[in-house]
């Protein structure tokens, strides 16, 4: 299996779009990634559960759009059900998507939207379809429109030449837009800016490799992988100007949650005196969380590092550490690029950045 | 395929040794481990080319030792071909040995060590077979007793209780003894002192996980297995007491090459305030290289990194960046565990230190 060559084309991929025929959410099948293309459209609440729960759609923002977008889809098939009936339909569908993921906090936040949305819309089953779909629209958009904005904001850090750090993916396809922190980067590319990029690979799961270097190939911007390890030596060779990553959560006091190994990232660039940025929508910013020590990190399987596709590379006798996410103080963060600002040290979010309530 | 279930042994295993009855090179088939326990005789000049060339047996020292033993033992059977044909047999193995691994000194420098002491003794093949059988047992011997010294000069660094993390395979399986970076952690436990190990899994070719976590795991010493991205969120959470690693060169400064991602765990180590210990014998001091700038990193296969069992983990488009060894400054590293002392900076390794000759 080799990965399908394109040509260039600078633009990001598109992860979540609705189907030319508008009858279905169309999504690029991750799973497959980098090995195949496969774009999938998903139009029952079968489809779009399946797809979520699998990670052929993934990163919080695009999970959120998707699972909105799906729901409309599926009720727009239901017109002709009884009212009750319809109205029992979409709670339960409804109920089935945010379930599939739990604790994804933008899937739950977009379906409870999508409800509240339908609630406030009198009229027959027409009227509550065409509501769905309006909102659905409006997330589709702020998503795609907060991704452009955190570009714009990050714009003026990326200068022509930088050669720039980043870990994991997120990037285009965990939105629905053109990523988080790899959206300074395609703007930059887009006014003309020579801009190259390193990738770490992002053990366990290879999100950095398998994503992260496809969307970015695709994109026509240099981009090397190398493994979680080597970036520190990059960094001490005068290779890398400047870190970014993306956020899964940040505290009041700019502490930062994110995939495992951002860390260690911040921590080498500190050592270097490198610049180390974080990209976040605002409904990333969590208030009611004042440290990153409130921050509960999810332990994930033995097997993810464990296994390979050959057989066994730990040994039984010899135990796993296997989290998630780790947290970056603060005082290792150079700056935030959020949709509304870059913040630097000492952070001060202010009253417009609130966490999507739950 | 699942890790063979041990008792708990508490010694470290045999990585080479002589077959029972003496007439092989007696080594564990390192390709197997964690998945399968083999064990295997070599008892040809061909056998034991192949075991080195396939890593079936690897780590500089024992490469070494099980190629003059396999010198041995393939003279071993010729003792009544005719003088001549007999004493050019020996150049012919001893040249096929010594170039399976070119860029392995140790191999070089012990063969080299089997022809001077072969061609230094009077007689028949009888004779000269004797003397290689000799000087395999003296390089056999060498090597234990050096990694035992590593072991006891080391052992004042790890009291009870210790939490120690280490990168790659430093350990049994890379020596015919106890180890270099592990030895001290075997003797501190046979001292009855409780010692628990994190390994990073060093990627790509997870020697951290594959090799050091299954002979901790055989010995009964607890070990936990980390991907190279989470070593620095252990240590920030107050989990890492020290790091010990090993080395592939030693320059005359005290900058140390060793496996890639070793630096990553020193900056980590530096900030976190936590000592980082390298252990190495003798031969990997080099006293005629500088420093640690004048050492040339061997660039390794794209595909160790972009591939898995299952296809494409890096996409076409897309360049790796894989490095076998990274320079660790000697500013970042606590002090420096040989065969003959403890070091620390400002390192003057003395005239003791000689690389072997090539």
């Amino acid at each position: 299996m080799t990965a399908v060559a394109f040509p260039p084309v600078h633009t990001a991929p598109i992860a979540v779009q609705w189907s030319p025929d508008g009858k279905g959410v169309r999504i690029i099948d991750q799973r497959l990634l980098p090995g195949e293309y496969l774009e999938r459209d998903l139009k029952t609440v079968g489809d779009v559960c399946d797809a979520i729960a699998t990670l052929a759609v993934r990163g919080a923002p695009a999970i959120g759009v998707a699972g909105a977008m799906g729901l409309a889809v599926a009720m727009g098939t239901l017109a002709s059900l009884p009212r009750d009936r319809f109205s029992e339909s979409l709670r339960e569908h409804a109920h089935r998507i945010r379930e599939t993921r739990p604790t994804a906090v933008n899937l739950a936040w977009a379906i409870d939207r999508m409800l509240a949305h339908a609630a406030a819309v009198a009229g027959d089953n027409r009227a509550t379809i065409d509501a769905l779909r309006t909102e659905a629209q409006a997330i589709l958009d702020e998503d795609r429109a907060m991704c452009q904005r955190i570009g714009e904001n990050g714009l003026a850090l990326f200068p022509d030449g930088s050669r720039v750090l980043t870990h994991c993916n997120a990037g285009a396809l965990a939105t629905a837009g053109i990523g988080t922190a790899l959206a300074p980067l395609y703007l930059a590319v887009q006014a003309g800016r020579r801009i190259s990029v390193f990738v770490s690979e992002t053990r366990p799961l290879l999100q950095g490799s398998r994503l992260t270097a496809w969307e970015l190939a695709r994109a026509g911007i240099p981009v090397t992988v190398l493994t979680d390890g080597m970036a520190a030596g990059l960094m001490r060779e005068g290779r890398i100007d400047c870190c970014i990553v993306g956020a899964d959560r940040i505290a009041a006091n700019g502490d930062v949650a994110n995939k495992i190994g951002t860390y260690s990232v911040a921590v080498a660039a500190r050592h270097h005196e490198l610049p180390m940025y974080v990209a976040a929508p605002t409904s990333t910013f969590d208030p009611r969380t004042a440290t990153g020590a409130e921050i509960v990190i999810e332990q994930r399987s033995r097997d993810e590092v464990a296994k390979s596709a050959l057989g066994a590379t730990v040994p039984d006798g010899a135990r796993v550490h296997n989290p998630a996410f780790d947290v970056t103080p603060a005082n290792l963060i150079t700056a935030i690029v959020s949709d509304r600002a870059v913040f630097r040290a000492p952070y001060d979010f202010g009253a417009g950045h609130r966490r999507p309530s739950r």
